[in-house]
């Protein structure tokens, strides 16, 4: 059995464990504030291209979501998400946990527009009744998407700009940032989304870390007291230079990018082994996620070596499934699972 | 200017009025602990045909609602609700604001079916990732609903045994609930609904008190402690008694279902002078709120002697709105508005 | 039996009520944006000589104080209260339930004190583990106290300059805050309060109204959305007018005042009685609460004409119980309760 | 400069992380549904004698009582703990957060008598105001407390008893239980803590592991739906097995009781160096972490080699602190702390 149904199946890169490794005896401050933790913030900053942000890190995707969230927001205030958008499904109502509404959104291939965000903030300004209604104040993206696709400069430009000018902050989930910097045809990068964006974070847990996100906040309101609420929510960790050490992995020699082409090199291989096939896709993916539709049939056969997710019936005989890549898919295991696409 | 833009721009029925006036000076016991409140629950449950319901008293609809949702689920779970339920939209996220999220399901007509909850509910087991999701366990209907539509009693019976097979319970939100009970063509009655549903509220509001919900609880396992929750939400009114009195002039004489029977009559006659104009409605209501659709134009003349509810543009010159009608509304001004309406 | 337990026994003054009475029929703006709340608002910013400050009409103490309180603070802040404090214990947790943690100190004679306020905050600030803990933001105070007890104008500005010097609010729940400013000796009115309080309430339900209590904040940075924060909490009462009316009767012509003096005089005579008998009080009261400490064997007599609240078992044979006066208690009343003291 | 300030200065012992080495590149399940945490929930059912219990693991002690206590608690319930127990004081509110309330008892030396809890039960039921007051619904105990001191069987026994009496659920914090069930006299082990506790945790991240609790519920009620609240909770962690993983490294050859065994001994090492000089302690310890009283003038001296702990001022010339012992100290480094204490 092969597994491609998601990014984190394995532990961590070598690499990373190695610091790990070589650093276990060592005595350090503890929560974050050692100095390893300040190293890999330092780097991030210098990635960012800006030094007047601060850099937080936590232990996982849905924990950053509902601390950040939560720290930004009033109680009557809500947050507004494509309906695929993590926080709006997969997240058991952690972002509703914390007293706020999720304001969901019809994406297109997983984005929402700056076109659509306007439309809800004249929406409610408009309403009469508005004070009856959650106030919008945030836009939640994820980039890339839940479902693979990649925001491009001008769109993630036209949606800051729509949110700078109706008072919304903006907030990009990177769980999964490193595959849209490196996915063929992206041109945004660390100091555009540093920019552009009000906070956002570096996913660390599926571009081979053990576990961690580098959650990096832009907007000089949003900086006070952060790691209070960090506590508040069980998001300080005690040996916090586990996370500094693995972030300082990723980005001292820029790993983080390396793992990022290799993963998305391996889910071209897949995509062009359903292409050849004839088969089609959910969506035009360009990262480390693909979704192609195959017949059930093919499906039934290809789980007896290889595990993906599904997603969803398309029709009576077909479904459309995930396969993912990671840090740790090699040549031989994609070559495998291409030849058994193709075998059908 | 004569308003018909809701069912809340009065003070009380006098007869409601006169019950307060009357025990002015009486020392009674307070938080509801008093024998009015006593009296009106006891009748309530005479009505309802049922000893073994509880009945609390409190003081507005958004109030009502968050403090049963909040007392019903746990954490991870959820309530489903239309778009167009008062708690989806108009209620600035009070739901979430105790820790819940809002399961939205699109309505039809602004009701809900058991065929939509039974989806939700299959979905839901059939997810391999369901603990990643909200769980839902609470359904939330109006009726009427919040546009005027009124459950038939198959209607609500399905879904009350969609609900029990798959252990949702079931909450009616009654803040018009008077004006479904004598609508035309209704088939419901207290003894149905308190049978079908788990907990429900009569409301009191916009059938001509002051203020006042009453809430009733049918299932045994959602009554203990119900009365701390109350108070922990600040509804627990100290001078509990008014509720008590306002709803055994309700019910002590049906004057409850005559101000309905009154209301829908009024609004009746709103409803054959757009028909005799031959406007179309946007949805068919049969009780005291017609969403009339009129030319723009219409409305702008009618805007002078009369107040509406602005709902939607439907097309480039025409637009829904609401007109309401209530224990208060006089034949005269019906036929005031309905000759202007006819004058176009 | 006459009722001596609490303040709210009773229905409303006749002058509120009456008003609500006169404008039974008229047809007004909903939801607190009626001419009456406007009127009323315009009063109260007259008697506390500032026309800065905004004025909202919320119909409970809980409902006020956990709407206030959770506008207020951020997630990882609390409200620093006396043990004695009515948000500690009575009000079953309700700011708890918005999210955050009631700082608890030691009270005298249910006062706070500047020293106390000030040493929280130095420890805070000392400890090197503060992102560890809950941070101190907001100061609540009763005025009088829940045990009757009435802050100087030189305890107030001393908590005012300190909570200013350390950036915490300072709000004040004035349930019976007309109490406080009639009492024999008092050296504070509401334009000292409007100054040195970030905001604050003056009660109605416990001074004569049905029910209703008007916020005030003063400080400019509070008071933005504020309304749907109390949409949310369910304090945005339909028929909002009914509160307007009930202040507007209340400020109009100093009744708030008058009530408060009658109330306080009647209590006076009780104090006067018990000193008779040599009895001794819990705490010196100079409001319309009156805590004396007597024999059981009297109390037991007395409870067959009289009812109290039992406050707490001093010694073996003597309990402390709370006499409380309001603008329906009577001389007759007072002269009996007296004549059954002093009789023994 | 030696580390003594607390017990997760290093990364984890050896053993531990040499079994997430072995199995990095395996794939496996995710979200802690692997084999590995199979593997050491069936070892700890072993360990605790009992296989009707579940295991959950999670990263932090904050997370774990954030998320126990929230999926125990309905919103009117809070839960008692010493006045130095971790949720009360440090956890920046985190149970608050999730709605309610800490009841904050008096610990001596750091724990809570069943004669406490069962004045609590009284004090709530004989109040006629109880419905305006929290609910005493849980009981949190850390074992060992926060300050070192341990609850021996007959404690556990009578508190146990009498949450069952009134219906209270009884939890243990076990951040640190090893060095507890490790420590010299004590008379209780897993199966006693199974049998008379409704949930407790064995900690992991001071007893060396890089993080990680593993959670243990025994009462059948608390037990559905408890993944869903992880999730929520962010405590679901992607990388699952790496919990699965140190478990089974603590438990499989009984590592976790000599890690306790070890830093117990080191840290009786320190406390007789203390002895010898004469100095006092805050509370006797008999576990891992010891609370001297030393004379400012040797702390600062200290302070040039050795980190500490700043607990309180006892004195105008004495401060208590805490030394703090692991699977990471060694004899030598005790060795140079004894000494230079003795040098003083």
């Amino acid at each position: 059995m092969i597994r491609f149904e998601c990014d984190y199946s394995e532990g961590a890169h070598p690499r990373i464990l190695q610091k790990i490794i070589d650093t276990n005896f060592e005595q350090t401050q503890t929560y974050g504030e050692d100095s390893y933790c300040q190293k890999a913030a330092l780097l991030i900053k210098d990635k960012c291209g800006r030094q007047d942000i601060d850099v937080h890190f936590l232990s996982g995707g849905t924990q950053t979501n509902l601390t950040v969230i939560s720290a930004v927001l009033r109680p009557h205030q809500g947050v507004i998400s494509a309906d695929s958008g993590h926080i709006s499904v997969h997240e058991t109502g952690a972002v509703e946990a914390t007293g706020h509404k999720v304001l969901i959104l019809p994406g297109t291939n997983g984005k929402l527009t700056a076109g659509q965000i306007q439309a809800v903030c004249d929406e409610h300004a408009r309403d009469v009744n508005h004070e009856h209604m959650v106030q919008p104040k945030l836009v939640y993206i994820s980039n890339p998407t839940e479902i693979g696709s990649v925001y491009s400069r001008s769109e993630l430009s036209a949606i800051s700009e729509t949110c700078r000018r109706n008072q919304l902050f903006l907030y990009m989930d990177g769980a999964r940032l490193g595959y849209a910097l490196c996915a063929h045809g992206n041109d945004v990068d660390l100091p555009v989304i540093a920019d552009l964006c009000d906070a956002f974070y570096i996913g660390g847990t599926k571009l081979g870390t053990l576990f961690g996100e580098a959650l990096v906040i832009c907007r000089q309101e949003l900086k006070p007291d952060f790691r209070y609420i960090m506590k508040q929510k069980g998001a300080l960790l005690a040996k916090g230079r586990l996370l500094g050490l693995q972030f300082l992995a990723l980005f001292e020699d820029d790993l983080y990018f390396d793992i990022a082409r290799h993963a998305n090199d391996m889910a071209q291989l897949i995509k062009e082994a359903c292409e050849r096939k004839g088969y089609h896709f959910m969506i035009p993916s360009v990262t480390n996620q693909q979704f192609p539709i195959l017949p059930d049939a093919v499906l039934l056969r290809l789980a007896d070596d290889f595990s993906y997710s599904f997603w969803e019936k398309t029709d009576e005989t077909h479904s459309a499934v995930r396969f993912c890549t990671s840090w740790a898919t090699t040549q031989e295991q994609v070559k495998e699972l291409a030849s058994a696409i193709e075998q059908g």
